[in-house]
């Protein structure tokens, strides 16, 4: 059985690292997850993901269910096998790609039904095929199927969300606990935690959900659009409700200074797009600040990637060797500038842990903070 | 110095085995070398190349003449160090290039002038300057600039590119004799036998060139869209006027069935896009012929992507995985097609030296070629 030990608190934050233990592998957190969707972290091999740190990496139900399908999923005994990882894999359930597909989608009591954008086909996910599906994914961690507003949405449309995915939460637990996997191991299944930025609304989600006793708790419709003080004030206030022994995963969050001021408040978990998107757009993460390698000040720069880093790319290639590739569209470009990110993401998390557990963490991500660039010197 | 020693023949054709050595890097012939136009070999890291067993790849000068230029290459002190390549490097000096931006450049006695295709500058290549900029490439192997027209060109025309060829190879011959390299190393210059598949042309080319007394010869303006037979006439006509003591290098040939054709016809060297642009097309190459695995048919096929193969991609990937990503355009879809088929290019070579070794190749390539679709089960 899944289990959740706090190995060290930060005393002067909510900051706490732990170990996580789901299906005999063990993850540290706080833990970011990279973003494989179609069963890929995009341009790199399951073993340099591995190589990097990683064991916990995150797909999309909705998307796998699209492509290539169940059937093809089934045949190769799930997305472990498909894309051969031998870490985890924790699967989002795709309320919130359902939710942006405005038009094409309708909300019902039983479900979601949509159009899909690539065959025009109609579908319906429910509370339980999603548990169904991600059953034959072979997901270590299922997410449940939630209404996900965006942040700017009205208080009454956060009601509604709030209303349904209590009432999918409830179905979908039902139905967990009556169904077994397919592949002999523990799949855990994860409430989602709405309420956009209004505390009674949040309340009212979580004291709900918490009925449920799950083992891990994920905080839902934030990083969609509302101010970041709100989102940083709204897990705030889920720290105080939410069980402390349990781990938070706070769901597409976010940048590094996000994820450092995220994991004061007492979040476990995280995925984000970042690091491997805008890798592809050419912002690099970098020990003191983002920069984009597409800039022409890197035309005849033979320094290092990142000067300060021991990433293996970075100690491999130079600034203006990634600068020309971005230039002539290479391929290996984007590679470089994913991997290189991924590890500045796992580095972080790794030195976070590490500051929390000589509880030495305020004061070094005050430091942090305060001297990182936040914004890149060109736009992704 | 340069030296190459034949270390088999064949006693039914003109195949020879071969070691060729440059700055004390051995290279085993008969050799294929994979394509790096812009200084990367297209979605794969340098250590990949050679993890496959490839230690000599080709760049184009023009291509990095235009892109980073020269100011570049020259502070990263040469292509090798630009790339962070290991091996060698042969470096085509873009007359094919030139000769195919009809309407934007100019032959005249002195050299090519054109248009550059990305900034519309002017710029022109001379038989000299093509020297300078693969000095500064730190090229292991530099091709002079040559005139190369189209295999449906007139006799005429050929006849013109022969002679400008010829004069070209003379000046550049004098100027590199006259000039030093800029990295303490040897740098061949090899000279390109024009001609068409007119078999005069062919002669008056060569015999010119062969006064040069180069290390290397290469058999240019063939597999530039004349009848299949009427190249592997020419190459025939090549084997019998080329000495046999140095190595022949084929210029951008081509299919599995085209390099064992002209092996046989005492071919040593070999470069071509095709196995690495025809897997970003879909294409792979396995042991008894080409598949698309965009073809509907691999959806749902789970046996590897080869299944008489022990390349690394084969092993770990399925037909179906592969097709996925495609069909979702990943790039690591990309970056599994060009491994697979560079290691299946490079495997094809070594299996060709060691049935030279054993004299067993016309035996063996009889009846691979017998056995070989040529054509995809999808066009590319």
């Amino acid at each position: 059985m899944a289990e959740f030990k706090i190995d060290a608190k930060c005393s002067e934050s909510s900051a706490r690292l732990g170990t996580l233990l789901i299906n005999n592998q063990k993850i540290k957190t706080p833990v970011f997850m990279p973003v494989g969707t179609y069963g890929a972290v995009k341009t790199l091999m399951p073993n340099e993901i591995s190589s990097i740190g990683y064991n916990l990496i995150l797909a999309n139900t909705y998307h796998m269910f699209l492509r290539p399908g169940i059937d093809v999923l089934k045949q190769s005994k799930g997305l472990h096998n498909f894309m051969n990882w031998n870490g985890l894999i924790l699967t989002d359930s795709g309320g919130f790609q359902i939710y942006s597909l405005k038009g094409l989608r309708k909300i019902e009591d039983s479900g979601a039904s949509f159009q899909s954008h690539l065959s025009g086909d109609q579908h319906k996910l429910t509370p339980e095929n999603v548990i169904d599906i991600q059953r034959v994914l072979g997901s270590d961690i299922m997410m449940m199927l939630d209404v996900c507003p965006s942040g700017d949405g009205s208080t009454k449309e956060w009601e509604n969300a709030v209303n349904l995915t209590t009432k999918w939460a409830k179905a979908a637990h039902e139905y967990y606990k009556s169904t077994d996997g397919y592949y002999n191991k523990e799949q855990l299944l994860v409430p989602i935690v709405q309420g956009g930025t209004d505390v009674y609304l949040r309340e009212k989600s979580a004291s709900e959900l918490l009925k449920l006793e799950s083992s891990i708790y994920a905080i839902g419709g934030l990083a969609v659009g509302e101010p970041k003080e709100e989102m940083l004030e709204s897990v705030a206030f889920m720290d105080t409700i939410l069980p402390k022994n349990k781990p938070r995963y706070l769901m597409g969050v976010g940048t590094p200074v996000d994820l450092i001021e995220n994991v004061r408040l007492g979040v476990d978990m995280f995925d984000c797009v970042m690091p491997t998107r805008n890798a592809r757009n050419g912002q690099l993460f970098l020990s003191d600040g983002p920069l984009n390698i597409r800039n022409s000040k890197y035309f005849n720069d033979h320094s290092p990637i990142d000067e300060k880093s021991t990433s293996k790319m970075s100690t491999t290639f130079t600034k203006s060797y990634l600068h020309h590739l971005f230039k002539t569209k290479e391929v290996l470009g984007l590679r470089i500038a994913t991997e290189h990110n991924l590890h500045f993401y796992f580095q972080l998390m790794k030195k976070m842990r590490r500051e929390i557990n000589s509880n030495n963490f305020m004061k070094w991500s005050t430091k942090v903070i305060d001297n990182y660039r936040r914004d890149s010197d060109e736009q992704c």
